[in-house]
């Protein structure tokens, strides 16, 4: 007690500015709502930790019995605490809780950490409970963490900040994390001090019913503190605020993020905890490479990247240059390096007549550069200079394996000397036995030198491999949404207000193909007839061959029922056809769909679908066994830019039949490109659509036709 | 010295006979031939380590000047040595070597390992020297390790053979590593160390010019000590002869490999270092599947699977049960099993009422099991025995995190208990704080009990995802390759060496298709025409439409140059096209292959090429785009059973379109398979044909034909 009086006034604003989540990080004092005398009892521990990570701030333990909890003095209640409270943590039974939240609100504290579980993670009973206290927290501008959670840290030695109860102490550091389940935050929390690379802030917020995963990584975005973010989720609640948020943040300093649930028993799994996301989502994916988020599948590598993130410089480039005392390690972690984008550039001559001089003689000149075992200190340095001078070398991967007949020492203190020139980035896998003191030595020389170092050289170079993947996420400009001024909003507006009121879920051939013609979207020629002459004057006016589809309110899967009839090639078949349908579809409203019967160009298909709280997923591929087979098609989330529209042709699997093979001519892509910007504007324009279909676009050399169509909209 | 005397004795002959190479792997006596005094020195390093590993039997170190070698009384030459030697270590300049070999065999000594380097990954010279101390070893019967090499280790502390230079001493266990790559080798070994999971032998032969990885390998697979083996290399020098090892080893235990050089970069990083192999072959990760070998693309992946397999049973199915205390950790998990092709069965009513009874309320009784944070020793144990019990389980994965307030210590003691029964593997992702005393002793009991525990839940599930593989491996029955003895192998031979003696390279349109009739290789109706009245006649008989190829040796890409027509339906176009073909080639012997035109069936393509000292690669694909834009073809090494056959059918991605899509009629695949095994059979039977392409094999719904194929065969 008597140390955290006196290490109060250590606490000083020097912040840019004041942040309102600067209450719940950078709390100056924490009433313990629900301290327990109890060892290992929640309200215990979180006293016991503010206590042990030296925190600088007041702390007032909230118990009605008790005079003191862990030597602290304790109060009654909140009225009774002198002075200002910042941040209260509350670990007292959910039916309390909303009673609480309004006393906080009166007392004028800004942000409480709900600890306590037995709300929406638990039925109606809790859901009922977690609204009447965020009603009373709205009421007194309160912010809410949690609940249902572990909390938050703040490891700057300024705050010391310890408001959670699990048991890792990291050390000050540069990378903050936010996590949805506090499992995997705390032992993302254990790696990063497992690994030594010490940790800036931490948050997992449960329930996350109010402070929201995108407002913390907001937060740590603009957190000079902060020089990367690692994030786990098992989706988002609100995903279209988190896309916002991203997209600035991973400009600014590198995300890596996970999501799990990506099978379907995962995702199952994941709802059966946080009772509340269900189904395997590709949208969290799709918004991780939107906004340039690092995805990783693997935990253990992504808290590995963080050790390269968390000392070393972005590289400018993929070109990267090997050092190595040892041949294997050197060829696994070519595979690794070259599997990950990047190059190893020949070497100039220049480099080649230094090295020439300075290696041993039977050491290879080359990239990789193999020093060799007994290759020593300056062998090491010389290559590194060497590296660092070239041109056509973006970064540096070594391979150190600490030979028993080398002075390891010195060799680290040289790549510890080149590491702190930041010039170029630098991983290291160090291969050695830490459980002989004098390596040891030479690996303390390394880490306190800032070189990242691994045990293995495919765990390095995927490090690596990272920061080249944050180069290129950083030099990737999506651009924005191209906004097509040719098109006609108002006759949208009016066709999708008359299927409305028509309460029809699909819209009508004729409404459909106006849309997309008000939206320049080409279509193949078509009219509707009523009858038999008026069909056969449509196709004469089209010209043949045309394909005749029936159109009525009732029929929606038109194909499977003899409704579309194709190739029609003059008069005489037009009849033939609509009077076969007249009878086939006894439909009052029954009209005839006369088209243009495109066959020889390449069929795509487009889609849209509409995603709650997000916009809509665009997806795109080659039409046939394609789709049907093989499922290779992309999606993007709209507004879909011209680039990212781009990326949707090359980045199917069989793009390169886009650009003809076996003699075939390839089909005008600018077309297609502009046709996916055009549907992106519409249904970013117009909400209300939930799905549509364009299926088939016909593609040509020198243009594409959207042939058949459907939209689906919001029944209510 | 007076330690190694002492300990003399130790070794007893209980061995269940004499292998060649237990002179190398359980040497009675070592020589230490370069044995010096200089610090630091191979020569140095050895003997310092055999003496500081423990060595059990008599250590000679030899030194012409030094009285003494570390307080060890040294002999001027291998013949001043009294009694019995094993094994000699040579660390003598390479010229030198050829000698002492003469010397070794002279003296009796049995296996020799040459740490020196300087032979055939240095030159001509090099190569020489090889030869020549190669020459005496043969003519004396000394079995030769390396050169260019780091040693052997025998962990067994009936021996404690340190024979290496390297820095690691691992505990006796029951992993053996066999690497190429001393380096490589060493962080593997490194890493058991480090995972405190144990070693039994160690072996890195370098330029590997006598004892092979195979015959390492085969011994390692006879040795009762070995539980599991884990491979390195950068190719194989006899493939071959490692197949037929590896084979027989990996039915009694599991191998674990990784090959490097999987990119060109890394295997031109390969040839540098090693001098010997080059390019990027995908013949080893062939012969791995064939063989039944565990390939890792990650080395760390690896060495964290070994732990599972040093001490779990092998599970008898692919159903895991979930035990977690935290929820995020069990979805990450559930991901990465599901992923690796296990599945998560619902627990049976008896066993949910079970746990009903013993859990917590606030634990999910399902799979995954969720025995909360709170959840003591109790409850993971009435989960483990639930599990142990359920007939639907074969194996279990634990989430085990320290929470603070439980005593994990007895949660520890619990999962130790069912472990020792052995019933079904389990692995643990093992949460915890390592630098907090209370949790060392957690881990400690854990450690004890023979529990693999990782500390990421996707490290976790991955090692047990390689336990799943194993047991695949172990039930996959491969079968022998089906003998056909309708085929005519004497006509082969006779065409072939008609083919030879003629000098040709590619054979004729009639040899080939010949031939492919003496194996029962079904072809299209076929015949050769020397004139147009001979190619009429011969399109009549066969029936039309027929296709008419230009046939003359000159001929070989006849496509390009208008020497195939396809689809002649008269006896008109018949004549047409060979009067053009007669003008258009010029060639003496030039004659009309006529043959029966098909083209509504399914285009396949097969395809056959030699490897030296293994066999042939069989190839199978869809023809077309499916080959010639997405490259999805699938490889076989011959010879090649019905169930391979079957699997290349299966294992294409585009095998759905076999099948019959979008209203199309399935191939008859069964007479594919049986192309397959024939093509196998022919090509073992004639290892003088270099390539082969059938192309296309056209299938329809009842039968198969091939269409078009060539064959070439080795010229001298």
């Amino acid at each position: 007690m008597e140390a955290i009086l006196e290490n109060e006034t250590k606490i000083t604003v020097n912040e840019k500015s004041v942040h309102e989540l600067d209450s719940l990080f950078k709390p100056k004092a924490i009433a313990i709502i629900g301290a327990s005398s109890k060892e290992l009892s929640i309200g215990n521990v979180i006293l016991k930790n503010l206590i042990h990570y030296g925190y600088t701030g007041k702390i007032f333990p909230i118990n009605p019995k008790e005079p003191t909890v862990r030597d602290i003095k304790a109060y009654p209640t909140i009225f009774d605490v002198p002075g200002d409270i910042d941040l209260a943590h509350v670990i007292i039974p959910s039916k309390f809780v909303p009673q609480i939240i309004e006393d906080c609100g009166k007392r004028g504290i800004k942000s409480v950490i709900i600890n306590s579980a037995g709300f929406s993670e638990m039925g109606e009973e809790g859901v009922a409970l977690q609204k009447a206290f965020l009603a009373n927290a709205k009421k007194y501008g309160v912010r809410i963490f949690g609940p249902n959670c572990q909390g938050i840290i703040n490891a700057d030695p300024q705050y010391n900040a310890y408001c959670d109860f699990t048991f890792t102490f990291p050390k000050p550091g540069s990378i903050s994390i936010v996590a949805l389940s506090g499992g995997v935050g705390a032992f993302i929390m254990q790696s990063l001090f497992d690994l030594e690379i010490g940790m800036h802030m931490y948050a997992s917020n449960g329930n996350a019913c109010d402070v929201s995963i995108s407002e913390v990584v907001k937060y740590y975005g603009d957190d000079d503190g902060t020089k990367a973010i690692i994030l786990y989720t098992e989706g988002f609640h609100k995903p279209k605020e988190f896309m916002d948020v991203a997209k600035i943040v991973s400009k600014k300093k590198p995300i890596l993020a996970m999501k799990s649930g990506r099978t379907e028993e995962g995702a199952k799994a994941a709802a059966s905890h946080t009772g509340s996301l269900a189904g395997v989502d590709i949208t969290t994916e799709l918004i991780f490479e939107k906004t340039g988020i690092l995805a990783f599948n693997n935990e253990e590598e992504m808290c590995q990247a963080a050790m390269a993130f968390s000392t070393q410089p972005i590289p400018k480039g993929n070109r990267v240059g090997i050092i190595t005392n040892s041949g294997g390690p050197a060829v696994i972690a070519t595979d690794e390096l070259v599997s990950a984008g990047l190059q190893l550039p020949a070497l100039s001559d220049r480099a080649k007549n230094i090295l020439i001089e300075t290696m041993l003689p039977e050491a290879t000149i080359g990239n990789p550069i193999d020093v060799v075992a007994t290759g020593g200190g300056k062998h090491f340095r010389s290559a590194l200079d060497v590296l660092m001078q070239e041109e056509t070398i973006d970064s540096v991967y070594i391979n150190f394996v600490t030979a028993p007949f080398t002075d390891t020492d010195e060799v680290a203190r040289q790549i510890v000397e080149v590491n702190k020139q930041k010039r170029k980035p630098i991983v290291c896998n160090f291969m050695t036995n830490m459980s002989l003191e004098r390596f040891q030595v030479t690996a303390k020389i390394l880490k306190d030198g800032g070189v990242p170092c691994y045990s293995f050289p495919t765990t390095a170079a995927k490090a690596l491999g990272a920061l080249y993947k944050y180069y290129k996420v950083q030099n990737r400009n999506i651009g924005e949404a191209k906004i097509f001024n040719d098109v006609n909003k108002t006759e949208v507006e009016n066709i999708l207000l008359q299927a409305k009121n028509e309460k029809k879920e699909f819209l009508k051939s004729a409404q459909t193909y106006n849309i997309l013609s008000q939206y320049k979207i080409p279509v193949a020629d078509w009219q509707i007839a009523n009858d038999v002459n008026d069909a056969i004057k449509a196709a004469e006016e089209i010209g043949f061959p045309v394909v005749i589809k029936a159109d009525a309110e009732s029929l929606v899967h038109k194909s499977d029922s003899g409704g579309v009839v194709i190739n029609l090639k003059n008069a005489d078949e037009v009849k033939a056809t609509v009077e076969k349908m007249k009878k086939a579809f006894e439909a009052k409203d029954l009209k005839f769909f006369v088209q243009k019967f495109l066959s020889d160009g390449r069929e795509l298909i487009a889609g849209v679908s509409a995603k709650k709280d997000l916009g809509h997923l665009i997806m795109f591929g080659i039409g046939g066994i394609y789709v049907e087979v093989m499922k290779d098609v992309v999606f993007k989330i709209s507004p879909v830019t011209e680039m990212e529209a781009n990326e949707m042709l090359s980045q199917i699997k069989t793009s390169k039949l886009l650009d003809g093979v076996r003699g075939e001519k390839g089909i005008h892509k600018q077309s297609v490109i502009e046709i996916i910007q055009r549907i992106s504007q519409l249904v970013t324009d117009f909400p209300q659509i939930q799905e549509m279909d364009l299926n088939p676009i016909m593609a040509f050399e020198d243009k594409a036709f959207v042939v058949d169509a459907r939209i689906k909209i919001k029944k209510d």
